[in-house]
């Protein structure tokens, strides 16, 4: 049976997203990011190509680590200016009936009490087409931004997320029961109170005593995405997560985390094919493989090198500048920039910088619409994976060409839906209903009563 | 010359907003409050009408004063669930043009570094049509949602509001400077390194140590809302504020509030006419003076005594359970509910909540266009005040009302706009640009170079 493919878009709401200098193409209009038109008209694109969801990545914080300051960064619009990705929910939402949402939220950066209404009230307007990706940040710059002097050390940055995930499950999941709302006209009762109950946590880094302020959304808890590679990412997202998204550069390496992923999804009892896994690509379309090959050549025009080197710095914390376009860094230092961009950590840094410039920090391909299905379906194949996150080079013309080029492509061969699923993001995404299943962890605080 | 009278709907991302039980009317949609097409509905009927400004009250926390419980406030849904505003104003601005808005944000609730930028989004998002509405909390049940025991005390809390201004003009008007953002495709320069700026803050409640993350938005300090009556809440709002909301029950008391706050500002050399007051009001229209006392009277069937109790307990800190309906409050507690509820401080708790629960603790207006258009221009006349806040009573036929009736007939008369102004918020509230002017404090922290 052909295994069908889903398709989210990855983007920010920023300039070029990962692709340093590209806005200065003819074509790119992606600096009109902070306009409701471009995000509007985004969103209509790709709920005609049915694609699954918008993945909207986010950084607090700017990226200061090349050459000690974010000069390069400003210059280049790498990921600064950056404006808060939950206020494009509502607006791509109001004119889309079935895309859904990955929204990017840093722990950190705000209480349980008040991030845990703000999920529930986009939840209720979209009516349950909101995802949520859970970060623990990384950029000591955003660190600083809130007073502290550094970004908490990463192990522990987990087991702050593991309370946190705990905190906004019981305002989520517990608080109130399913018919606590009654809205009654005749009795008069809107809510019965005693099916509301009061959370109580008191824990190593949150306390809270409270109602959950909202009225039980269409999925309650989001759906839940992760992205972290690291040991500790791996088993927070086999536990908690409902999609993953890699980024890992080969078949086989691939292949093994996704089964890895899955394996430990299964020890803790979670249904293994709950867990949705996106790779991360980028995919450079034209009607030939020649026409899409002179694409990739007219898009590398516009590479701003400068501009990628101080991404792949700030994501490492190795000052890129150091050194030259030739010199490959040395091997100690290959590990980080190996977990950031498999693949590519040993090759020279003006490689590296010149691939992350045309559409991210991931593998590329490039061909016609039969090209790139073949890739894509080999990929899914090989790998076990469920779809791809989707870089762009150039917008909206990356989008569109998908829509317009791959997407019939992959519908021809059985391997693409050709209509929406009904219901939530959860009900699209794995069949069953709005609301997350035993034993996933979120369903254990059910019952506060 | 005939002057002309501003208005702004005053609501809520809840259930009846302050009209306690009249959710049950027939009519009211204000159940809806958690859909899409509710919101984007209203936010077209009050463009239809002129409305300057949508002003979105908030929350954070639940009114269990009244017999120690939130029980009450549950039943009659009295501002409990109640959504996260902010989420309204993207799908909102999405179906018009002019409307303005003004939202609550508590700032004890989130951290000013990332509150920047939310509201600097939300600016570009809707090109300059943004308010704030500078609120300190005052829930004790909202501080234990973020772990606190209690509110922090009514002066310290001013305290940190000053200085929680501080930091978001900081981030707003010296981060980046007006020329900082070139968008030069040639040159590859998209911002200027050397005209954006680190905000440095070390203060007593708040550190920081960053660049804004945002690129100067149409208005970069949004128009800034306040409703304290308090002495400190009056020399912050003289400071600060571009709008101020009154609830004050008579002229006379309004006229001495209004002149006393222009006296503050003009003291400190801001232009007493930046100033706008809105007085909060509840218009019941009808196509006759009858007619609208018997719409009145109908509303009057669905009050819920006890929710109104509950809201006012909340306000007050006074349990006002412990009181028959037709006892009347004690002296030393009387002076809570008259600040709260101007002119309502005397009356037996029975008819406190009476009138409330039809259009809020205001003063109501009943009658024919010609009756509540008569009534609101000599009000505007006597107080100096530049316009109303209208509560409703049963939505949307309260805001239908307004605009179908009455501000046809304050056009008639001279006394209401028949377009809007272009520009930003602030250029149709006071015909200057779209920044704000010295000697308001914000603009003093233009030069961080």
């Amino acid at each position: 049976m052909t295994k069908e493919i889903r398709l989210c878009a990855f983007d920010m709401n920023s300039v070029g997203h990962q692709s340093s200098g590209l806005w200065r193409h003819p074509r790119d209009q992606s600096d009109r990011y902070n306009t409701m038109a471009y995000w509007t008209d985004l969103a209509r694109t790709l709920e005609r190509g049915l694609f699954d969801a918008i993945f909207l990545a986010d950084v607090t914080g700017i990226y200061d680590v090349y050459a000690g300051t974010p000069d390069t960064a400003l210059k280049s619009a790498m990921q600064v200016p950056t404006n808060d990705p939950f206020t494009l929910v509502p607006l791509m939402a109001s004119v889309t009936e079935h895309l859904c949402f990955g929204v990017t939220g840093a722990i950190p950066y705000e209480a349980p009490y008040s991030f845990a209404r703000k999920i529930s009230s986009l939840d209720h307007l979209t009516d349950g087409r909101l995802g949520w990706n859970i970060v623990t940040g990384y950029l000591d710059s955003a660190a600083r931004g809130t007073g502290q002097a550094k970004q908490t050390a990463h192990d522990t940055r987990y087991d702050i997320a593991a309370e946190y995930m705990e905190v906004v499950y019981k305002l989520w999941e517990g608080s109130w029961e399913d018919d606590a709302v009654k809205r009654d006209r005749v009795s008069g009762i809107f809510t019965d109170p005693t099916k509301v109950h009061t959370v109580s946590h008191a824990g190593q880094y949150f306390n809270l005593e409270a109602v959950h302020l909202c009225e039980p959304s269409p999925q309650r808890t989001p759906i839940l995405f992760q992205a972290g590679a690291s040991p500790k990412g791996q088993a927070f997202a086999a536990a908690h997560a409902e999609c993953v998204f890699i980024a890992a550069g080969n078949k086989e390496s691939q292949g093994e985390l996704v089964r890895g992923l899955r394996q430990q999804a299964a020890e803790i009892g979670r249904n293994p094919n709950d867990l949705k896994v996106f790779a991360l690509v980028c995919a450079i379309l034209g009607e030939t493989d020649d026409e899409a090959e002179r694409s990739l050549q007219e898009y590398s025009q516009y590479a701003d090198l400068e501009g990628a080197l101080a991404l792949v710095s700030g994501w490492t914390g190795i000052d890129l500048s150091q050194y030259a376009l030739d010199e490959t860094v040395t091997a100690t230092k290959t590990e980080a920039i190996q977990s950031s961009l498999k693949g590519f950590g040993n090759h020279p840094v003006g490689d590296i910088a010149r691939n992350l410039a045309v559409g991210g920090g991931c593998p590329k391909i490039v061909g016609s619409p039969q090209t790139i299905a073949d890739e894509l379906q080999d990929w899914a194949d090989q790998t076990g994976i469920d779809g791809f996150n989707l870089s762009y080079t150039v917008m909206p013309e990356s989008i569109e060409r998908i829509v317009d080029l791959l997407v019939p492509e992959l519908q021809k061969r059985g391997a693409y839906k050709t209509s929406y699923q009904p219901g939530t993001f959860r009900e699209k995404l794995n069949g069953h209903g709005p609301r997350l299943s035993a034993p996933h962890p979120a369903t254990s605080f059910r019952q506060l009563a």
